[in-house]
């Protein structure tokens, strides 16, 4: 096997954003030269994705800046300060559909960029839940769609469905249940 | 249906790195409020999903400095000024594993992170190629290995492949060809 690590020399924050924080470290190569590597970090975030006793999943459409795109994902958010991963789940959920989960199953965790961001997205599985009132944070527009589950397979396949994260949930879905 | 779009007002560079921009810009809320969207501005990228008549992948082992760890991912690398789409696919799969693809089928577009990232990721599937020789960017480290499908599903459901670009790629060709 090759020598693939690369080992930290030295770390700086190049540009502190409000919540991104643009980093270039210094880092010994496996083939013993040094070299820069920048990349973004991030506080980590979850995605849930909610199915139904129909087979429907709630989705939502959300216009996304840096892509200029109104797109349709499931519900995620950003982890807040020494937030358990668990309970920023329930909450994020709730804000944006509010939906109060009755039980999460922990389907696996997303690397969104391995190249530039340390960004990990702990995705979990909703099949119980009550309905209550959406409660979004300021700044932030959110439509709910439940749409059934053989459409969202459909919409991945013709690109209706583009976002990673949402794909990868489904993904762990079909695989683990055999849908 | 909501009004969820936002107008861009002003665009600005907070930060301008080797390959990424972090930008800032002023937009115009759809409840008429003004607010800032952070988020980095990417050149584009191409991952090439390789399976061959015997129904192996093809695998790399990369260390990925962002998140400390040597993962699974499939061939994948930056689109370089101007370049044109196609063509970047066979460059990358030739430069990281030696492949010369004989054809390549797009299978999609995946959106990473669309909450900082203007990224677009273009999907390819080749399924005949000719062998040849690796010859890797400087400063970059790769080991291909030829992992059966079946076991690639296994690794993505036990969470051994958590690379979202990987996944969807998998995902697309699970989906299209019923496998």
């Amino acid at each position: 096997m090759k020598k693939l690590d690369e080992i930290t020399k030295s770390e700086s924050v190049a540009y502190k954003g409000s919540f991104l924080e643009f980093k270039k470290d210094e880092v010994l190569l496996p083939d013993g030269n040094y070299a820069f590597r920048e990349y973004i970090h991030h506080p980590g975030a979850v995605a849930i994705l909610v199915i139904d006793k129909d087979d429907n999943v709630y989705m939502e459409r959300q216009f996304r800046y840096p892509i200029r795109k109104i797109i349709y994902e499931i519900p995620a958010g950003k982890l807040e300060k020494g937030e358990d991963i668990l309970e920023a789940a329930k909450r994020e959920l709730e804000e944006e559909t509010g939906l109060i989960a009755k039980n999460m199953e922990k389907l696996g965790e997303d690397y969104p960029c391995v190249g530039y961001s340390d960004e990990v997205i702990h995705i979990y599985l909703v099949k119980e839940f009550e309905e209550g009132k959406q409660h979004l944070d300021e700044e932030e527009f959110v439509e709910v769609e439940k749409i059934p589950y053989d459409q969202v397979l459909e919409m991945i396949k013709n690109g209706e469905i583009k976002d990673s994260k949402t794909v990868h949930a489904i993904s762990l879905y079909k695989i683990k249940y055999d849908k």
